[in-house]
């Protein structure tokens, strides 16, 4: 798919002066002005960030020259170009249905969320006490998904439908241990795919059947059943006697649902599913060629710590009131590693945000009318179908058809009719019809919908009886359940108080608006508007992901040149853009390789060699790809340990798979010998897998491509300026040398390896969307035609020279773990704090805790090394922003001293009492050996006139976790 | 212009119930939901909102049946509907200039600010302890224009250019008490036109001369005289001379200027200007056919306190911090009514925060470099067309040519070779043809230029000879002082660092988003984001006002049905659409009352009748018309004192103007006798103004055209959704009854009387552009549409529900002043609390600074009566927002009432020391006899994680006042 060999053309001529360039871009993007890097430099020794570079990165690796990108664009003909490009997408009307539904996002929420830095910019709420609006929100999101499907328990998203059934068919698994499936063939042929695709490395056995209620369970070995209902044509059935058989067996019953039919039909769990998956799209997300979207997974209490991904649940804080925070993180891979629930990490906070305040906005009776305006026209398309003679096969339906045309009308001409009226429908290849409505459908697309299967119009139709004879209201599948009876979807249905609310919560969190958020790993830096601003073309936004290939031209141009770039910064040859995040990243890049391998014959190759100091994704990625992981040691600089590497290659030669490798490290550093290891594995038959994370490091100054690795993940929501969302959404392409093309992902409807035709072996499918969360792709697409290679090369030096920066300025109080043989970091740092236990019984967590009071956001704690903290700060943050986090953790050390020193206790002080809140300083009861001022405003630039309070005190997760509440809790606070 | 008669078709069907309409807008707009509506009626006594309604206005006047306007559409059908209507509009690339340029608006800016609720829904800052992020963004702006101009003091904007320029005149005209004037024949068309208009009200001579250098001073007789620099040409020429002898003289110099210019030109005080005016549109504003941007308007020291409009200035609070208000209210109309400095009261504050934020942006070697970059493509383009032998009459320009062509070229050759290339150029009457260059000028620009005047490519012309040695860099014109030297200028250019700027400007004050704002007579209710939309759209806001007619029909679709749903709302027969405030719609009304008589040769009426009660600007406006003042008294309950009326008529008879009335009045209540009034007064003659600011009592209720009025403007920033933008931009077009239409406003360039032919009889224009702030009408035009005439009757009806409600609930603490005769309000009252001046010590500004320790903005203080407070909670405020405001109040009474039993202390109380700051409450040194808790936390619903603090405490007008700093006072808060 990628076209190579247009080099770039530098645009500058004689007339240069006369005519600057109105491109600023790189100084917008880039937080620290010329004179403050001269400043920096100057404290670290060095002339030029081309000599702070050059011993930053090892010799041997560094890229010579620039990169093929082209020079940069300014911000207005970026948004021209992009408008340009988004009108070569057609948009027909699309009945095409298949869990991508057209849907009204309420405006105010798509300004006031989507496109609002303060709702998109924050991380995952790993820090609850600045995190508790948007924990709210997905607490609201968990609860309403719980409501609506009728079970006990629901994560905060997951990637896709796709990827749900998927983790509840191997939570199924974990949970009974069984190895056989039962799946339906009426699933979306890709949900199907994924679940094929991901249960076959595992050895598990999938049996797919026409009709899942034929399955037998008499030898209990079933572990669970999948179906959809309503299935992928429609169909509405009674599968409670399934399940009762399954339940005698010990089988468990997973079902797909539609969230907006679950309105009027009796949820899932009512008919014995005992987990319940889908897309949670069509509740106010648009449709974006296929995401993002949020995936939700819902199940039954008992199996609620074997659920896979983030839950909200409700603890108390310090002071013994309410708070939420993510529950049960002991079930995850930066815990559990290979032995976690799931590898996800990223998911789709913001969207299921979205979600939920769609269901906030609407409330019960809201989506009940959505939900019956949506069925009745159904009802009467389905009524002037028959009245003409078709078929339509689903006896009973919420939303879709399904049409077999009688003897008079072929299929050409009711297609060629569609066409005429540009209107898109589900051709099956036996030449049945799928029409399926939805919230947008009007009496007007009714009339044109019959008029292209030849029939009478929805007048006509109407006076000849009555449709709604057939509705799901008058028989056994109705709803009678109540649902989303908690005050909160009952309380903001006014635009008034809905813009309130999102206000209120997004003012209780931390984001990039307010201040750094240097988090180690994740490359939290500045997502700009122009980069976002395509995100919401309706051009980009309302578009089905199967829409034929000739309507969705503009994104294959924007796939097209993104590719391009991305190769050109990574030395690949070829980018998959169906990994919705770095993790599925790491999963599609590994089972490449293990396709890759097999196709060669090349058998038996099963050992995934991971380094400790990798991130936990890597080994939980490795354990579903099928891979054994072997852990290789690293010094105590933080590098490989290349002796005990070659041990173990040497040990498992001909089983190699791969290696997983991080570069710069998880430390911070970049190894001398990076290049040695991939030789070495490559020696040995093995591949190497480069984790992409830290390309913020690099981009510019050397290629994993160049330097032995085959394959990588890019986490766009890290260097390539997605904004994090408050936990995705994110994407994870991946890049490939050219040998592994042909093994990259595939899918079962718009093939994204279709160009190379017999050539390509994909090994399946890992996202629902052929192309992931192709709607986010223009924001990574901008910022590289904005930066320009020279941009983007300077981005990476001055994260670096920032980064190096904090780590002098710090050093007389804090120790810098890792540096590289020339005394350099990378693009992050790691602060040992450890001693601190010791001396003052001040641990990681209470720095983290303390920083927050100063208005900041902590950096990752206590990853990759217990006990530290590792910051990050970007290229995006200025020497200003620097020097109030310096001062802020400077303050922090002596108030550390006071303690130290005896002259603060040990217990009672600012940091084991932080964060404080308005409530503990604002009391007359104050009783503690320093003052509130100290409290509150530890440092000058700490002003009451620009303070970002905590919301809560200091979480109490034990007791969250042990008394677990995961949907709202009772009392809405009534504000 | 407007075409009647398309009565609306109701869109119902006997499917009615199969597709349940999707329009719920005025469900979204309206606050109660119906529950709460039946609670609140049966409260009041009364069965039905019908019932209510028709106890509240006078049956003789009651509309019957609904207006005649279109069923609603959905949210989703009106903006796919107004995309389709913008589009109708061609975006040509628009060289036309005369004071409108394209501009590069920052993305970040555009989103940030004019698309955020947070920036554009707070009220204009009179109330400064919960304002000073939009204060400190405006004293910026202030700073910005006295820097560019180089002058010493500046107000926080103007309407448009024409208003600034005019307002200067009789600023010196109040300055020397002079009455003649020379003003340049190369101003601006319509600044010319608006000057005259204004200047001839007030029997103020004006002398047109074609070179003012050559004006006679020696008489000592000239109050001043208006030049412009560049001047509408692009001529750039040495004033200095004229301004010395003009000084010598006793005459001021006025120099409308181009702040673009100013980055490399000497500015207007450098060369001897006592003043200087004009728009700041160019710095980041988009031109949306004319409008919103702010005018800007700077003066000599010496001048300040006749300075018109807002000005925000330096002061300090009760702890002595520097804070900043508006200052040297004394000069306003609500005080000094007809001896106000101006009727200027809503003004363009969000478009000039937004323009001092892109000086804020760029800093002061940005817009150099923007300047150059401009100026030096004139200077190519300079050469080229002189090269080819047409003549450029500018010796001296900034970015703007006058060409004669010569004899080989016809214009009419250049013209279509122009429109070829989808060009718009200025065409004079005499042949010349003008071109002006911007910020978003290309070089494939200036090549295209070229080869409209038929000349070689900028290669070619750059080739033969050194465009650049005309520059005015290189001769005596050259800036050589600084500018934007404060750190605010120089601190904020990376996109981080803005956006967390205007982040944290926008998190320190109360705008909607955070809860109501009650303010009596300003209608602060819902602005929603799909009638914002439209706003953004670029086909509205890309093109210039004086674009030819056929590229400009979306926005004459939009302006036609408007005026009809206007005309059909009000009774009216005619809007116009060119005063783009309230008060500049009283002005124009009463401009066109005038012309009527004097027209029909009914001469020596210049009386007009306005109610004491009546607003400042009502008298400033008439006095600006030259009409002489005559107060009418009003009863104790409110309404016309019919009997001193009937003495004043009978007394002026034959001189009576006209009436202005307030209806509901003022006071709140509809009056029984507004129709008497009106035949009262068309008995004598004279005509009725009825001020329409009140008209969210009245839409489909009752119709001011029906009862008797012959002109109205309407606010639209009130009753019609426009937000208030924290004092501006606002509409106030003028509806006229057929009668009047000929008479109504026109303009030089566009008229748009052009219709009415020679039927015309205009009075001149006042504003600057055709159609007033065309880009914002979407707005108005959105609303009426999604509520369609039975949801803008019910939004009614809710509102004085929802004043009636509070009125009943508040009654056993607080005495509403004013009721009609069934004792009920319209959509707003009246509390009484002088009283407690004598019983304890308070004021109203006591209590209005206690509300907002609750998190509430003020009502309306002492206007329209001394001692009390008005509030108008409008039909967005739901219920439980209405019962969180009485709470609040009723806590207040009962703080008050420890005061009166002297539990309190009479100065040392939660009432005199408010509002509290954090700096307040958390200190050791807290010793005020009531808790900390009182203070910051006064009723339950206050609470630390959703608390809205007053970033100052209270303000010292008094200290500001005299000691007056109207720049950025020196040192920067370093955040
Ligand atoms: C080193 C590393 N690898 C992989 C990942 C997983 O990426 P994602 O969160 O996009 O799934 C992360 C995320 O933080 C990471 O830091
Ligand atoms: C009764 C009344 N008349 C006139 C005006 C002036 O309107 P504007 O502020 O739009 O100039 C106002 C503004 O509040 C008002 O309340
Ligand atoms: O500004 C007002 O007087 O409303």
């Amino acid at each position: 798919k990628i076209k190579h060999g247009a080099r770039c053309v530098s645009k500058s001529s004689k007339d240069e002066n006369l005519f600057p360039e109105r491109v600023d871009f790189p100084s917008r993007h880039i937080g620290p002005r010329d004179q403050d890097i001269v400043t920096m430099l100057d404290l670290l020794g060095y002339k030029s960030l081309d000599e702070l570079t050059n011993n930053a990165v090892p010799k041997q690796i560094q890229l010579n020259g620039l990169m093929e990108i082209d020079d940069p664009m300014s911000e207005y003909d970026l948004i021209e170009r992009v408008r340009k490009i988004s009108e070569q997408n057609q948009i027909w009307r699309s009945f095409i249905g298949m869990g991508y539904h057209n849907c009204c996002v309420p405006h105010t929420i798509m300004r006031n969320m989507f496109e609002n830095p303060g709702w998109t910019t924050q991380y995952t709420p790993y820090q609850p006490e600045v995190s508790q609006g948007r924990l709210e929100g997905l607490l609201n999101y968990q609860t309403m998904v719980c409501d609506m499907t009728g079970l006990d328990v629901a994560n905060a998203s997951l990637l896709d439908e796709g990827t749900a059934a998927a983790e509840a068919l191997t939570l199924c698994h974990r949970h009974n241990k069984r190895t056989k499936f039962v799946v339906s063939e009426r699933l979306h042929p890709q949900t199907l795919a994924v679940v094929t695709t991901r249960l076959d490395a595992l050895g598990l056995e999938v049996k797919v059947l026409p009709d899942v209620r034929e399955a037998d369970f008499a030898q209990r070995d079933i572990s669970a059943v999948l179906l959809q209902c309503p299935d992928t044509r429609g169909l509405v059935y009674d599968y409670s006697g399934l399940a009762a058989t399954a339940q005698e067996h010990g089988s468990l019953v997973v079902v797909a649902t539609d969230l907006l039919a679950s309105a009027l039909l009796r949820p899932p769990a009512e008919c014995g599913a005992a987990l319940a998956v889908g897309t949670s799209q069509r509740f106010g997300v648009p449709l974006g060629y296929g995401g993002p979207h949020a995936g939700f997974f819902a199940a039954k209490h008992a199996l609620v710590r074997l659920m896979p991904g983030r839950m909200v649940g409700v603890t108390r804080d310090a002071s013994g009131r309410d708070a939420y925070r993510l529950a049960l993180q002991t079930r995850e891979q930066h815990i559990r590693r290979d032995k976690a629930t799931s590898n996800i990490c990223t998911a789709q906070a913001l969207l299921a945000n979205m979600s939920a305040m769609y269901a906030v906005y609407h409330g019960p009776q809201g989506l009940k009318d959505i939900a019956n305006r949506v069925h009745n026209a159904t009802l009467v398309l389905d009524h002037g179908i028959k009245q003409r003679g078709h078929t339509q096969t689903n006896d009973v339906y919420f939303d879709t058809l399904h049409i077999i045309p009688n003897e008079e009308h072929n299929v050409d001409a009711i297609k060629s009719r569609a066409q005429e009226k540009k209107v898109n429908l589900r051709y099956f290849e036996d030449g049945a019809i799928g029409v399926a409505l939805d919230e947008t459908t009007t009496m007007q697309d009714v009339d044109d919908l019959l008029w292209i299967f030849d029939c009478k119009n929805v007048k006509e139709v109407t006076g000849t009886g009555d449709a709604r004879l057939r509705s799901i209201q008058n028989g056994p599948f109705r709803r009678t359940s109540p649902f989303l009876t908690h005050p909160v979807f009952n309380a903001h249905h006014s635009e008034t108080r809905l813009v309130r609310y999102m206000k209120r919560l997004e003012n209780k969190d931390i984001s990039l608006v307010h201040s750094m958020i240097p988090l180690g790993s994740c490359t939290m830096k500045l997502n700009s508007t122009t980069e976002m601003m395509p995100c919401s073309f309706k051009h980009f936004t309302d578009i089905h992901p199967f829409a034929p290939l000739d309507q969705s031209k503009g994104y294959h141009v924007l796939f097209e040149e993104l590719a391009k770039d991305l190769c050109a910064i990574t030395g690949y040859d070829r980018v998959s853009f169906q990994p919705n995040s770095g993790a599925q990243g790491e999963y599609a890049g590994l089972r490449t390789i293990k396709r890759y391998h097999e196709f060669r014959g090349d058998t038996g190759r099963n050992i995934c060699l991971i380094p400790v100091s990798a991130h936990g994704t890597n080994p939980a990625s490795a354990h579903m790809a099928g891979m054994r992981v072997c852990a290789i040691r690293v010094t105590p600089t933080g590098d490989v340990d290349m002796e005990h590497l070659k041990d173990k290659v040497e040990e498992h030669s001909a089983n190699i798979s791969c290696l997983m490798l991080t570069y710069p490290s998880t430390f911070g550093v970049f190894e001398e010998r990076a290049a040695d290891v991939c030789a070495l594995v490559h020696k040995h038959g093995g591949q190497v897998y480069l984790d992409g994370a830290n390309m913020n490091a690099q981009v510019g100054l050397c290629r994993p491509g160049d330097y032995g690795s085959d394959v990588s993940h890019l986490n766009l929501h890290k260097t390539f300026c997605i904004p994090h969302g408050g936990g995705g959404p994110g994407m994870g392409p991946i890049g490939v040398k050219a040998h592994l093309a042909p093994f990259l992902p595939s899918h079962p409807v718009v093939d994204p390896l279709a160009d190379l035709g017999e050539a390509a072996h994909s090994f399946g499918s890992v996202s629902a969307a052929p192309y992931g969360s192709s709607a986010i792709l223009p924001i990574s697409w901008a910022y590289i035609k904005m930066m320009g290679p020279k941009g983007l090369k300077r981005a990476t030096q001055v994260a670096i020279l920032n980064a190096n920066y904090m780590s002098r300025r710090l050093e007389k109080y804090y120790k810098t773990l890792y540096k590289g043989e020339r005394g350099l970091v990378a693009h992050e740092f790691i602060i040992d704090v450890r001693d601190l236990k010791k001396t003052a019984n001040i641990e990681p967590g209470d720095i983290a805790k303390r920083l927050m009071d100063f208005g900041f956001h902590a950096p990752t704690m206590s990853w990759p090394v217990a006990g530290t903290l590792m910051i990050e700060p970007t290229e995006s943050e200025d020497l200003q922003e620097l020097e109030r986090f310096c001062e802020a953790l400077i303050t922090i050390r002596k108030e550390i001293k006071d303690i130290e020193d005896g002259v603060m206790d040990k217990r009672l002080n600012p940091l084991k009492m932080a964060p404080h809140t308005q409530a503990d300083v604002i009391t007359e009861d104050w009783n503690r050996p320093y003052s509130r001022e100290q409290a509150a405003f530890p440092a000058a630039f700490v002003k009451g006139e620009t303070k970002i309070w905590p919301t809560v005190g200091r979480i109490d997760d034990m007791y969250g976790d042990k008394h677990l509440v995961c949907t709202c809790p009772p009392v809405i606070d009534d504000f």
